[in-house]
C-alpha cells in the first residue's frame, strides 16, 4: 500500500512532458508521457498537462486530495523563486511565462518550481545512485552536460537560479581551448558532452586517423557517441582514445567540482554512459573516470568520494520533481 | 550596551593564536593576539589558548557565564565534526589531536569547530563585506589562495571537512600547466597566489623582461607582491601586466565557482589585494577581476553577482569562528 500523501512531479522538455506519481517514500506509482508541442505556446501545454496530472492521478487510484503539492521541472533560463520561465532555448516562444501559478490554477494545487537538471539530481539523491549520500553532484551526460548538486540534502538553486552549471565549469582557460554551446570557450561540455564527442571523432577522422569509424560511416551510419560506442566496444583503438579521453575529461571536471563542494559521492546519469554499469565499455569509461579524479584530487578526497553511475534513467526529472514539492511540503508543515 | 548572549572566536594559525570577544550582533568588544609557538606542543598550546580566553572575557568586563560557547577556527587538515587536528601543515608535530575538546576542557565550555578558511568566509559573510548577501564566495588571497562558500546562510563545510578549496579547481589542464604547491598541476593558487606572483615575475625576469624591478632588487629589495605592486604603481609595465594577469587567473577562476554555486556575490581578502579598496592600483586589480568575469560568465551572472573586497582583515577568522558557534548555539537552542 502506497504511503500517503503522494506527490505528483511533472518534467517538461522541448520534445516531451513526463509525469509521474510516487508515493511519500518516493516509489513511483504511475508515470505517463506526452508531447510538449512547443509551437503551441506555453499557456495550452501547461493546461494539456493540468489535465494529464488530473488523470494520472484518477487512473492511479487515488484522488486529488491524496496529493498536497505537485513539483515542476523546467529547463531554464528561469526565475525559480518567481515560477517563471525567462528565456528557454529549448521552448522558444515561451518567454516570460508564470509556468508555476499558471500549472497550479490548471491543477487547483500548490506547484513547487525546480530547475530540470536539479530536479534530476534530487530525484538520484532520494531515490537512486545516491541514497546512500548526504551531498552529492550529478553530472548528466548527453547532448550537452547538465547536473545540480546536493549539499547536507539542500538543492544549490542559486541566487539567480543558476546553481550547478556544472557543464560550464572552465577546464581550459587557454585562448584557443574549445568553444562551447553558451558562446564561450574551455567549458566542460565543450569537451565531454555527446556534441563534443561528436567533434573530437570528426577532426580525428579529418586528420587521416585509421578507425572503423570510416567503414561503418561509407556504410552510412551516422557519426554519434552510440556509434563510437559500438566500436569501441568492438575495439576499434581510434574509438575507444575517444572515451576514454572524454573520461579524462569528466575527471579533470570533476575535481575542481570537488575540491569546490566536497561531497560524499558524485553521480554520472545521461544517456551518453556509453552503456552504463551493463557494458564493459561503459565500466571501463566509469573506471576512467575514477582513475583521473584519484589522479588529480586531494588524497583523502579521492579515496573517500564515491562516483557511480545513475540508476533512475529518464524517471530522475519527475521523481526528483515530486520530491523537491515533498520536501517543501514537509517544511512548511513541521513550521 | 553590547547584547547578550556574547561569544568568543579563536583563529589559530601557524605563527599566531587571535582571539576575539564578540557580542550577539557580530560587535567586537575585546581581541587579543598571543603565538601559537607550535614546537610547545598542542595540548600546551591549547590550555594557554584556554588561560587566554577566560582573561580575555575578564578584560571585557564580561563573565564566562555570558559566552554560551565557543568557536574555534584552525587550518587543516582536519576531522570538523570530530573536532580533530589530523596532519594540519602549518602546525607540525599537532597531528591527530583532539583540539576541540582539549579547549573545551581548559574553558569550561562547548567549542564549535571550523576551518580557518571558512570561519574567515563566514566572518565576512557576518559582519563584512557579505553581510548584505544570503550566498558568498570568499577567495582569500595570500601566499596562497584559500576561502571559503555560503549557500543560503550555511556553509559549504563538506563532507571530508574540505569544502570550499577554492585555490585548488583547475583552470588550465593541460600537462604543463603550473605546479601548483599542493603537488597537482594547473590549480587557481599555482596562478593567483603570492607565491605565483613572484614565481610569474621571476619567469619574467629570467626571460630579460625590463623593468624597474630589476632596478629595485639591485638596490636590496627583495621580490614580493609588495614590490610589484609598488613597481606597478608607479608605472612600471611589467608589474602592472603582473597584478592585471592575476586578475585575470582569478577571473577564470571566479568563473568556474560562480556557475557552479551561483552566489549573490563574491568577496576577496587576504593581503595580496595590492592595496584594497584604498589604492587606485587596488581599484584596477578588481575592476579587472570583474573584467574578467564580465566577459566569460552567463550574462545574468556577470551583471548580478557582486565582487568586492573585505572588510575584517585578520578579524574575519575569529569573528568568523564566533559567529558559527553563535549559530550553532542558535539552531540548540530554538530545537
Amino acid at each position: 500500500m502506497a504511503e500517503r500523501p503522494l506527490y505528483l512531479g511533472v518534467d517538461l522538455g522541448g520534445t516531451n512532458v513526463k509525469l509521474g506519481l510516487v508515493d511519500d517514500q518516493g516509489n513511483p506509482l504511475a508515470s505517463a508521457s506526452m508531447p510538449t508541442d512547443v509551437p503551441l505556446g506555453a499557456e495550452d501545454a501547461t493546461r494539456r498537462i493540468g489535465e494529464r496530472a488530473r488523470a494520472l492521478v484518477a487512473e492511479a487510484g487515488a484522488a486529488l486530495d491524496d496529493v498536497p503539492c505537485i513539483g515542476l521541472a523546467t529547463p531554464g533560463t528561469m526565475d525559480v523563486p518567481a515560477g517563471m520561465l525567462l528565456e528557454p532555448h529549448n521552448l522558444p516562444g515561451w518567454s516570460h511565462f508564470p509556468i508555476r501559478d499558471r500549472l497550479s490554477h490548471y491543477c487547483g494545487k500548490p506547484v513547487v518550481y525546480v530547475n530540470d537538471a536539479n530536479a534530476a539530481a534530487y530525484g538520484e539523491f532520494w531515490k537512486g545512485s545516491g541514497a546512500e549520500l548526504s551531498s552529492m553532484i550529478l553530472l548528466t551526460l548527453g547532448t550537452g552536460v547538465g547536473g545540480g548538486i546536493l549539499v547536507d540534502h539542500h538543492l544549490i538553486d542559486g541566487a539567480h537560479s543558476h546553481g550547478g552549471e556544472v557543464g560550464h565549469i572552465i577546464i581550459d582557460s587557454r585562448d584557443d581551448s574549445r568553444l562551447c554551446p553558451c558562446g564561450q570557450r574551455g567549458h566542460l561540455e565543450a569537451y565531454a558532452s555527446g556534441t563534443a564527442v561528436i567533434r573530437r571523432t570528426e577532426e580525428a577522422l579529418e586528420s587521416g586517423a585509421k578507425t572503423s569509424l570510416s567503414d561503418r560511416m561509407e556504410q552510412g551510419a551516422e557519426l554519434s557517441p552510440l556509434l563510437v560506442a559500438e566500436e569501441a566496444q568492438a575495439g576499434d583503438a581510434l574509438s575507444l582514445k575517444i572515451v576514454e579521453n572524454t573520461a579524462r575529461y569528466l575527471g579533470i571536471g570533476l575535481v575542481t567540482l570537488i575540491h569546490t563542494i566536497d561531497p560524499d559521492g558524485v553521480v554520472l546519469g545521461g544517456a551518453m554512459d556509453f552503456g552504463g554499469h551493463d557494458s564493459p565499455l561503459g565500466r571501463q569509461f566509469l573506471d576512467r573516470v575514477r582513475d583521473e579524479v584519484k589522479q588529480r584530487a586531494f588524497p583523502v578526497l579521492a579515496e573517500k568520494v564515491s562516483i557511480d553511475f545513475a540508476l533512475l534513467g529518464g524517471a530522475a526529472g519527475y521523481i526528483g520533481a515530486a520530491g523537491v514539492a515533498r520536501r517543501q511540503y514537509s517544511a512548511r508543515a513541521s513550521q
